[in-house]
């Protein structure tokens, strides 16, 4: 069988791998645009702060590692069409035929048209290229302060690394506060008052207007000139699916696909950032655009395609990042986004330690778990604390994904232990303070 | 209503907060040898090692706490018997009439039957006096080494103390690995290793038959006359069960109670240390005799007086501790116990990460995860490593209270950022690996 696989990211390479390790005769073909095969795009933000060394250090495995596993690489290579009839992706290096066709495609960072964009000191974090050009202008020129559009995890973590490197930084966001997807206002104020003291300031609902300078020397905020030297266009990412419009498969906002990712046409399969999914709590289509769903729709993909009755569930995006030493994870609906969708919710939020009192060094952690009112689950949480906070979203996100109710949250059997965490633990508090407002 | 409470520990102190909360107007009067309210005895190796200042820290809530609460305090009080027929605790300082009586009795330390084991310098580390004494004697005689009896949680923890004291350290323990009923061989192997590092050493399968010398100057272990000056009795607790005993209750190692707490009067329950539950995976009868099921056990019996409908669920005893750093997490059965008690048992082992490569600091950790082959179900994990076992363990604990599968654990939805989680977990990889031997 002739799998070929476009795209050499995170969905792509771990499609190779896994498709390998379930059938040790398949042909593997992966068409890839880049040089290298897969590598972090979460770990971008670290390179631009310092804290990973090299920009090649987030490169996963060479692409020995995949030649070694009779992976062929057609990299450094564009994939022109599909041509659904023949079998066959039309490159500019040749056709190459397949029985099964997988789209990872990915996504490409979506900049706004703000006048003088294309300037000199502007930037997108989504690629190894990006880092790189970013590192060689702040070495050469020594920007002092740095504008982050975008309060989104990347342009937040951008916005981490260039404080980190000495930069004055101003972050804007057209919403009305910082992580408008992940967390409401209460649980963003929280970041934002831990960035305001590493010396990273906002400005919300306004929108830049300009870019000034060549290379740019200021930022129109509204009707404030503001001076920059640097500007990092965080404003999110846009599926890749020219390729498969062109081909004819039915596109949304992602390439649609089944629970077992197969596309409209069922010998083609579509998986990461450039595949549309079902949210777990809305049901509805959403681009999950998370490197681990990448890597679960790969799974699934290859498990697919060599026979196996595998399927991808809904997704809740569960995330996490840290900031200036905060930890912040969410996963799920927020509960201004549960407003908009008119689904009514039940909150419970606990603010307290992450260890007991008698215990030095416990740091405060803010529960804020939501529970949808219909049928009492679990359909979302953030978390906002200073240690052991990924710990405490996934436990809630692991009940969730099990259709947890606020009953289940407020009896957990939790773990305890002094120097690690409480006898009750605050996501137990936060269950039973939304358990009482259901009875 | 008159709601008494025999025992003023965790178990007791917490029902009668969660008690008052029910209802505002009940009479609630606890009955407690000890002169304090609950203290955490988890915490007291942490005062041994000085981590916590003094002994006196531990105390959860001053008395007046309580009285503020209108919760009566009998304290330094001994209940000497339960009359039933006439719903009155005769105690050494007069009858306590009750329409509930809750039975928070405890547990003790058990001391085997070693010769000499009354002399001085030998301890055991249950309650605040006992701390005290070994602080005190610490303080004046200056050990230069002790010897640990028991390997389960507080001897280890014990050890870890007097190490950081600067003492050398054995630990002897009659069955062949530490931490017997919760880890099994191979993840007890990786403990063993990181506390021979730090000086403590061990010896399986022999029993420690003397103590010699009064003050203690050494103790045979088999044959051998090992030196020591402090002798740290760790074999385990005891259900303080004589009071239910005398009243008639059905006993068995514990109290035996219903899902409501009651026992075979339905007007007293029995909660906490005391109190025979159900295990999750077995479903025998069992002793907790955790911090986090006296609160939840509190809680329950609480809320049933108070006339809801609450229920207590069979534990899967998850449980966690750090040891030089190491953080140790289990729930559930072991591979050793299932075997013994004809569970047929499907095990996935991965040894990984805490970060992906690319990031600097990643710590090694290994996940045992245990599905009975019958129907799937994860049934117990062990974790040991360097940082973030809680919230693995927790994690999985969470899935098996909703009766998670080998498959749910693979396809786990999980979160990832390069400083906290590697893309895919290793929680997740273990349950993968679970998964291909089930197919």
């Amino acid at each position: 069988m002739k799998v070929v696989v476009i795209g050499s990211g995170t969905a792509g390479s771990n499609f190779a791998l896994f498709m390998r390790k379930l059938d040790r005769r398949a042909e593997i073909t992966v068409i890839g645009k880049e040089p290298t095969m897969q590598y972090s795009p979460c770990a971008l933000p670290h390179v631009v702060s310092g804290t990973i060394e090299k920009p090649e250090d987030v490169i996963v495995f060479p692409n020995e590692f995949y030649e070694r596993q009779k992976i062929n690489l057609m990299l450094n290579t564009e994939a022109k069409e599909i041509d659904r009839e023949r079998k066959v992706v039309v490159t500019d290096r040749g056709e190459v035929p397949y029985d099964r066709l997988v789209l990872a495609t990915g996504s490409r960072a979506f900049v706004p048209p703000i006048k003088g964009v294309e300037k000199e000191g502007v930037f997108t974090l989504k690629s190894l290229n990006d880092v790189r050009r970013i590192k060689s202008y702040i070495a050469e020129r020594k920007p002092k302060r740095a504008v982050v559009v975008g309060a989104g995890l990347i342009g937040l973590e951008g916005a981490e690394a260039f404080a980190k490197l000495g930069m004055e930084v101003l972050v804007v966001e057209l919403m009305d506060h910082l992580m408008p997807t992940m967390l409401d206002r209460d649980t963003a104020n929280l970041v934002q008052r831990e960035m305001e003291q590493h010396g990273v300031s906002f400005r919300f609902g306004v929108a830049v207007s300009e870019i000034v300078g060549d290379p740019v020397r200021a930022v129109k905020v509204g009707d404030e000139e503001v001076p920059a030297e640097l500007v990092l266009i965080a404003t999110g990412v846009r599926a890749n699916v020219d390729l498969a419009i062109k081909a004819g498969l039915e596109v949304n906002r992602g390439i649609i696909v089944n629970e077992h990712l197969q596309t409209s046409d069922p010998d083609v399969y579509a998986v990461g950032d450039c595949a549309e999914v079902i949210d777990a709590v809305t049901g509805e289509r959403t681009l999950s655009q998370l490197g681990t769903s990448a890597v679960r729709m790969a799974k699934v993909a290859a498990e697919h395609i060599a026979g196996k009755e595998a399927t991808f569930k809904p997704v809740f995006n569960t995330a996490i990042t840290e900031l200036f030493g905060l930890e912040i994870g969410t996963f799920g609906i927020t509960e201004e986004r549960a407003r908009k969708a008119g689904i009514e919710v039940v909150v419970g939020k606990f603010r307290g330690s992450t260890k007991p009192e008698y215990y030095p060094g416990g740091k405060p952690i803010t529960v804020k778990a939501i529970f949808r009112k219909a049928d009492g689950r679990l359909v979302g949480a953030q978390i906002v604390g200073g240690e052991r906070v990924w710990g405490r979203v996934m436990t809630l996100s692991a009940l969730a994904q099990k259709g947890a109710t606020a009953e289940d949250v407020a009896y957990l059997e939790t773990a305890y232990a002094p120097p690690i965490s409480p006898t009750i633990d605050p996501i137990a508090v936060a269950g039973e303070m939304a358990l009482r407002r259901f009875r």
